[in-house]
């Protein structure tokens, strides 16, 4: 069985991936690989409207990336970045949703108002790097993600779930789809949602063996469901 | 019907994309479209051993993406990149295809070798910006490709064809597979071979105006069939 991952060796992992990958590489990669999941999952022809909200980390690089490839597979994606990272990274990950005329909103949606624009959440906001609590700023955000009807795909990590632990209340919310990046973190163990698959196809055979990883067969897909 | 662009348009049209995203960004994407194009109709499990023919410019470089996703996907490529480029986008790709454990050959196979040693070769050797003569450091490898039975999956131009005006001569090779990136250039209207496709999902709606490319609609795939 594939090898679920504690927060040190993620990160630990991680370090190992930028040493032999460009940061922009590796996120191309895994944002690419959340839009394929998302395609599986929730069709453009019934989810068009996917809200897509970003984190100030590697995770909403993440979704920026997704964003813009699901523009191009035929959703309309909307991003909600609330904490834009001044990385020439981020911002040019940015300036290519403009390109695609993704629209942005500036303000977090209220629940009511959610459920009325989009057919899809993507939770891009905290990665395996998160400890709790929420930060402040996000609250709000959290919130409304845990009081919403829409479904949610969570980036690596539902947001506000303990990385290791999993749900850390009873109002953490459970994403539809969860899509585990690189290597499943110990929290996925506890996911009770309908898909869950790993992206993230990018991991040489060294590293492989030093985290005794025993990835699936991906075929030739970016993607695999677990 | 989808644009077919002249060799100007084709590099007014890339300097565009260079404006927009980070030429590595979008070498991952055009190389992982050929290793997706290949997957269609060269599977695995009958073509598994894939000669990468690397050339000196930023085809080559999608050869190298492509070797590694292919390694990723089951298969065993073999690179022969004979003339690397010296910048650290190209010296990062082959090391990463060191990374995956890809072995390279140093020599240009002969046609018998490359007939017992492979079920496939992927022309990555000229781009669009070629033009004719063939560099006398290429002649033996393009006149191996010439006469080799070993099916040729070309990308974006057969390498040795005018971009414009196609084959140059009755010499030309015709390969089976070939994979247009961004969109076909007008050679690719003297196509004959099985299978062409189209990769490089990545041009933002302003470019596909400008250039009124008619792109065909990709679904959420990263290559579709001409």
């Amino acid at each position: 069985m594939v090898k679920y991952l504690s927060q040190s060796e993620a990160i630990e992992l991680d370090l190992d991936l930028f040493e032999m990958f460009h940061v922009g590489q590796l996120m191309e990669l895994a944002g690419l690989s959340c839009a394929d999941a998302v395609a599986e999952c929730f069709p453009a022809q019934t989810h068009p409207r996917v809200l897509v909200v970003c984190g100030p980390g590697n995770n909403g690089g993440d979704g920026l990336v997704c964003a813009r490839h699901l523009s191009l597979m035929g959703y309309q994606p909307t991003v909600y970045y609330p904490k834009p990272t001044l990385m020439s990274l981020y911002e040019n990950l940015t300036n290519q949703c403009h390109h695609m005329e993704i629209p942005s909103v500036k303000k977090c949606p209220s629940v009511s108002d959610a459920e009325e624009d989009y057919d899809l959440i993507l939770d891009a906001l905290f990665g395996f790097g998160f400890k709790p609590p929420v930060r402040e700023d996000f609250v709000p955000l959290v919130k409304m993600m845990q009081e919403t009807k829409v479904p949610i795909a969570s980036v690596d990590i539902p947001s506000g779930w303990d990385v290791e632990k999993g749900k850390q209340s009873e109002c953490d919310f459970e994403p539809k789809l969860l899509i585990s990046l690189t290597a499943p973190k110990l929290c996925a163990e506890h996911f009770k949602g309908e898909h869950h698959y790993l992206g993230g196809r990018f991991v040489p055979p060294a590293l492989q063996r030093k985290y005794q990883l025993n990835l699936p067969d991906y075929g030739s897909k970016l993607v695999v469901r677990l």
